[in-house]
C-alpha cells in the first residue's frame, strides 16, 4: 500500500524562507511565526498521513454505494469526517464570526495541500463545503449567514455547487433548470443536473446545494442565470432540521477515479430554494466558488504529483534492478536499486522539480488572495486573477503527466491496482477536467484575462520577473536561474505579442495557441519560484545555515528545472507563432 | 458505447500509394494488388467493428474470474475467438506448412491494427499465441515444429512467454525459476512467473507457455538464462492431449486496464519443459519473441489512439456547446458543435497527425521485416531493429497521450466509464511498460542499437532523410514539409553527436538524454513519413485523382504535424545537450 508523508519541511520553507510571510504586512500575517505554522503544519500531517491516506485505497476499492436515495460512503470515512470536524480543520480560515480560525488563505492551502495528497476523493466533501461556504459568505443575506454557515464552517452540513445539466457543461447559456418565484421570496427549483460531487451522502446532517438555475421570463442564454441554495432538509426558524425538500440523488455515476467521492446526478423536483446574491447575477456569485475551486484544483494536481512521486521514490531507492553504467552502487546486492539508472533519475527530478515548484506557485497565489482579500488590494487580485488559470491548467496537465511517470518507475507493478501507483493517476486525471476543462482554462487565459484592466496584469508579472533578473543578475549562483528565465519570459512576452498583432485580424490565431500559452506562462512561473527559492537558498547558505545540504539539494533541484524543462518554452512559443492556419485548415467534414 | 469503424482507406492509401507494396520485388508482394489486399481489409474491419468493438466494454467491466484454478474470460470472448479461428486470421501470416496462409507481415500488421484497435485486451490472447510460434519457427526442432505449430498457428491452442518473477523484471538475470534436466532430453521446470498475459484460460484447448528458466550448474545471471517450451496439457506421441502439466495459475491480478485479459501469476511445480533453442541462449530465443512484440506494442498505441480519436470526432462534431467566435455555424441551433473551436481542433488535429503517421511508419516498418526475412536483407533488418525501440517506446507514449486528448475532447463525460473513453486510457497505459518499459527501449535505442554494426543502422536512416529531403526540395507543395524535416533530422544527428563525443567521457551524458532521444527521434520518423504521404498526395493530385479531397486532406494534417508537432525536436535537444549534471547532481539520499 501507498504511504504518505506530510512536506511540512518544505512547505516550511516556501512560507518562511521564500515568502518571508511574517514580515508581510498583510493583516494576520504577523502571527505566522515558524513555530505556530509548523505546529500546524505538524498536526495537519499527523491526520494526513496516519488517518487520511491508508483510507485512499479503501476509498478507491469499495467506492459510494446507492441504497434507497442513500449513499453510503468508504469504511472508515465518516470516522475520519468526524476526526476532520473535531480537529475544527474545515473552519481553518473561515471568519471567527461563524466558528472559524480566521488564519489566513495561505495556511489554509498549505493544509489542503497535505489533505488533497492523502486523499483527494475524501477532502473533496470538506473542500466543496468551503467553496459553498465563501459564496454565502460573499453574496449571502446576513439571515443567510446566520442561518446556514455556522454548520458549514464546521461540516456539521456539507455544501456542494450545481452547474453541469446533461446537455450543458461549459456553455451555461443553455441551461434548463427553473426556479419559480413563490410570492414568499422563495423559489420552487425544477430540472436535473449531473456530475455533483459529495452531492449526497450520509456524514453530514444537512447537505446545502448551491444551484443555478433560470428566473422564468428572465433575460435569455447566460445573461439569465441565478445561483440559488436548496437545502436537503429545509432548515427551521430555530434552526432545527424540518422537512425533506425536493431533491434527490438519482443516480451515482462510475467514473475513472475519485471512487470515495460521490458524484451523483441531482434530481430538483419542485425544490424549495433561496435567491443567492441577485436575480440574473448567478454567474458571478458563482465564480466566487468557481475561483477558489480552480485554485483548489490546481492543488490537487500537485498533491497527486506529490504523493504519487514520494511512493516513486521509496520503490526507486529499494528495488534492485539492473547496475550503475558507471560502477556498482550495491556491490554486494544482486543489483543496484533502481535510482541509479539515468533515466529512473530523469522521472524522479521531473516530478521533484515539478511538485517543490508548484507548491511555491500556489502558495505565493494564496498570499496573494490574502493581500486581495485582507488588504483590499486590487493589483494583487488582478495578478492573482491572471494567474488562476494558470494554477489550475498547468498544474493538473503537469501534475497528471507526474502521477503517470511515477506509475512509470514501477514498471508492471505500476499496472496492478494494489500497489497504489494507477490510483493517483486515475484520481488525478479528474482535475483536468473539472471546474472548467483545461482548454476552457486557456480560453480564460488567453481570451480574458491577458487583456483585463488594459493588459496591466499581465504587464506586473512581465515587471515583476524583469526586475527580479536584474536584482539577481550578479548574485553569484545565480546565472544558471537567471538568464534561463530571461529567455523563456521573452518568449512568453513574444506570444503575447503574436497574440495582439493576430489576434487582431483573426481571433482564432489566439485561440489556437491558447493551451500552449498557458503552459508556457506556467513553466515561466515556475522557473520564477525555483529561481525564487534558489536566492532564498543561496542567502540561507551565505548565512550560515546549519541545514546546507537542504539548500544545497533545493539549488540542484532549481537547476534541473531550468535546465531539463524550461527549454519547453521555445517549443510553445513555435507552435504559437504557425497561427490558426494549420489548426483550422479542414473543414468539419474533411475530418 | 463507443464505437470502432475499420480505417480501411487509410491502411490502403499508405501501403498503394505512399508504400507503393505491389510493385516491391519482396517474395509475395506481388500479390498485394489494392482489390486484394482491400478484400483483406474489409473483411477484417467488419469483424472488428461487429464482434470485437461492442466487447470491448464488456471484457473491461466484467474482467476475468478465477474459479477452482479455472479463468472465466468475460461473455461473449469464446464466440468471438471462434470466430478468429474459422476466419483464420491467427495465421494470416504465418507459413502454410502449419496451416498459415503465408501473407507478408506487413498484411498480418495492416489486419492486427484493426483488431487491436477494437479490443486490445482480446486481441493479446491471439498475439502473444503469434508472438511464441515465431520463436518456435525461428528456434525449435522439426518435432517440436510439428507438435506445436499447426495448433498454435490455428489457436487451436495458444501461447505465452514467461520472463518476469516477483523480485526481477527488466534485470533477468536475477531469476530463479529452475529447469532441472530429467535425462530424457526433458527438464522439470520449478518457479513462480508473474504478469503472465493470458496464462491461463478456458477459451483454448491447450496453452503452450514460453518459460525462461536457469539450468543448475550454469552460467552466472543472464547468460545462464534458457528458453523452454511448457504446456498446460502434454502432448501424446500422436498429437492428443495428455496429462494436465505442473503448471497452474495462482491469482489473477487487477490492474488499471486490459481487463479482459488475464494476467496471471504462474506457478510451476516440477512441470515438464522441452529446450527451445541453445542451452543459455534463452534471451537471444526470447527476442525473437520480444521484437515482433515490441512492434506489436508501438501498433497498440497507435491502435488505442485511433479508437479514442474516432470517438472524439464524432463527440465533437455532435456535442452542441459555445459558438464560434468568428461566427455561428449552426446558427439554427442552440449552440455550435464543440469542433468550430480552436483548441478542441487542436486536440483532434493531434490525434488525427499522430494516428496517420503512425500507421505509416508502423506499415513502412513491417515491410522492413518483410524484406529483412523474405529477402535475407540485412540492411532492412539492421534499420528495422534500429527502430524498433522508437515504434514501441514513442508511439506508445505518444499514443497514451492521445487516449488522455481524446478522454478530454468529452469532458466530464470523459471520466464517466459508461462512455468508454476511460477505457482506451486505461488500456493504453499498459503498452508503455510491458515488453520493455519505455526507459528500457531507449536506453536499448541509445546504448545499443546506434552503434550497432558501427553506427551502420542509424547512419543509413540520415542518409534516407537526406535524400528524401534533395529529391524533394523544389517539388512544388513540398516545401512545408522538407524544410521543417531538415531542422528536426539536424536536431537528431546532434544529439547523436552529442551522445558519441559526451558519452566517451561518462555514459550517463547519453543515458541521461536517451528518452528525450527516443521522442526527437519518433518525431524525425513521423516528419519523415508525412514528408512521404505529402509527395505521394501531391502526385496523386497532380495525376488528376477522382479523390481531390481525400488527399487536399492529408496534405492539411501533414502540414499541421509539420508545424505544430515537430518544433518538439529543437526542446529534446536542448534537454539532451544539458547533459547528465543535472540529472545526476544529487546523491540517493538527497531526494
Amino acid at each position: 500500500m501507498p504511504s504518505y508523508t506530510a512536506p511540512t519541511k518544505d512547505l516550511q520553507y516556501v512560507l518562511h524562507d521564500v515568502l518571508n510571510v511574517s514580515a508581510s504586512d498583510i493583516p494576520g500575517y504577523d502571527e505566522l511565526e515558524p513555530d505556530f505554522t509548523s505546529a500546524i503544519f505538524e498536526e495537519a500531517g499527523k491526520i494526513s498521513s496516519e488517518v487520511l491516506a491508508p483510507l485512499n485505497i479503501v476509498g478507491d476499492t469499495e467506492g459510494c454505494r446507492l441504497e434507497n436515495g442513500v449513499v453510503r460512503v468508504p469504511t472508515g470515512f465518516q470516522d475520519a469526517f468526524n476526526q476532520m470536524r473535531e480537529g475544527g480543520w474545515p473552519g481553518l480560515d473561515m471568519p471567527e464570526d461563524f466558528g472559524g480560525q480566521n488564519m489566513p488563505y495561505v495556511v489554509g492551502t498549505a493544509v489542503g495541500e497535505m489533505f488533497s495528497a492523502a486523499n483527494q476523493a475524501f477532502t473533496m466533501y470538506q473542500g466543496l463545503t468551503h467553496g459553498a461556504a465563501s459564496a454565502i459568505l460573499a453574496h449571502g443575506t446576513d439571515a443567510q449567514k446566520a442561518t446556514f454557515l455556522p454548520n458549514m464552517v464546521s461540516c456539521q452540513w456539507t455544501g456542494t455547487m450545481n452547474l453541469t445539466e446533461p446537455h450543458c457543461g461549459t456553455d451555461l447559456g443553455l441551461m434548463r433548470t427553473k426556479a419559480e418565484p413563490q410570492g414568499d421570496g422563495s423559489y420552487k427549483l425544477t430540472g436535473q443536473k449531473i456530475f455533483i460531487s459529495s452531492g449526497e451522502h450520509e456524514m453530514a446532517e444537512n447537505i446545502i446545494h448551491l444551484v443555478l438555475a433560470k428566473i422564468p421570463g428572465g433575460p435569455e442564454g447566460i445573461k439569465g442565470v441565478s445561483l440559488f441554495i436548496v437545502p436537503k432538509f429545509l432548515v427551521n426558524a430555530d434552526g432545527s432540521l424540518g422537512e425533506r425538500n425536493g431533491v434527490s440523488c438519482g443516480k451515482l455515476e462510475e467514473k475513472m477515479g475519485i471512487h470515495g467521492n460521490s458524484t451523483c446526478v441531482m434530481n430538483y423536483d419542485g425544490a424549495e430554494g433561496y435567491l443567492l446574491g441577485e436575480e440574473h447575477k448567478g454567474m458571478r456569485a458563482m465564480f466566487t466558488m468557481m475561483n477558489e475551486a480552480r485554485l483548489g484544483v490546481g492543488m490537487q494536481g500537485l498533491s497527486q504529483a506529490e504523493a504519487a512521486y514520494q511512493n516513486a521514490l521509496i520503490y526507486a531507492k529499494d528495488r534492485l534492478q539492473g547496475r550503475d553504467v558507471t560502477g556498482a552502487k550495491n556491490p554486494d546486492g544482486p543489483a543496484d536499486p533502481l535510482i541509479v539508472h539515468p533515466d529512473v533519475r530523469r522521472m524522479l527530478m521531473d516530478q521533484k522539480s515539478f511538485v517543490e515548484g508548484a507548491r511555491a506557485f500556489i502558495l505565493w497565489g494564496a498570499t496573494l488572495i490574502d493581500q486581495a482579500h485582507r488588504k483590499s488590494d486590487k493589483d494583487a487580485d488582478g495578478l492573482v486573477s491572471l494567474m488562476t488559470p494558470v494554477i489550475k491548467g498547468f498544474l493538473t496537465d503537469e501534475g497528471y503527466d507526474m502521477t503517470v511517470q511515477a506509475q512509470q518507475v514501477y514498471g508492471g507493478h505500476g499496472y496492478i491496482e494494489e500497489w497504489g501507483m494507477s490510483q493517483f493517476t486515475r484520481d488525478a486525471r479528474i482535475a483536468m477536467i473539472y471546474e472548467g476543462a483545461n482548454g476552457v482554462q486557456a480560453l480564460d487565459l488567453v481570451g480574458r484575462k491577458l487583456a483585463q484592466d488594459g493588459g496591466k496584469h499581465v504587464m506586473a508579472f512581465f515587471n515583476l520577473v524583469k526586475e527580479f533578473c536584474s536584482e539577481n543578475k550578479d548574485v553569484e549562483g545565480m546565472e544558471p536561474f537567471v538568464e534561463p528565465l530571461k529567455t523563456a519570459s521573452k518568449h512568453l512576452q513574444a506570444a503575447g505579442m503574436y497574440f495582439m498583432q493576430q489576434g487582431m485580424k483573426n481571433p482564432n490565431h489566439a485561440l489556437a495557441g491558447s493551451t500552449d500559452f498557458m503552459h508556457l506562462f506556467g513553466h515561466v512561473c515556475l522557473g520564477l519560484m525555483w529561481a525564487r527559492m534558489a536566492r532564498a537558498s543561496i542567502e540561507a547558505l551565505e548565512n550560515g545555515t546549519s541545514d546546507a545540504a537542504f539548500h544545497e539539494t533545493k539549488l540542484a533541484t532549481g537547476r534541473y528545472y531550468m535546465a531539463r524543462r524550461l527549454p519547453a518554452t521555445a517549443m510553445h512559443l513555435a507552435r504559437i507563432e504557425s497561427g490558426a492556419d494549420p489548426v483550422m485548415a479542414l473543414d468539419a467534414e474533411a475530418f
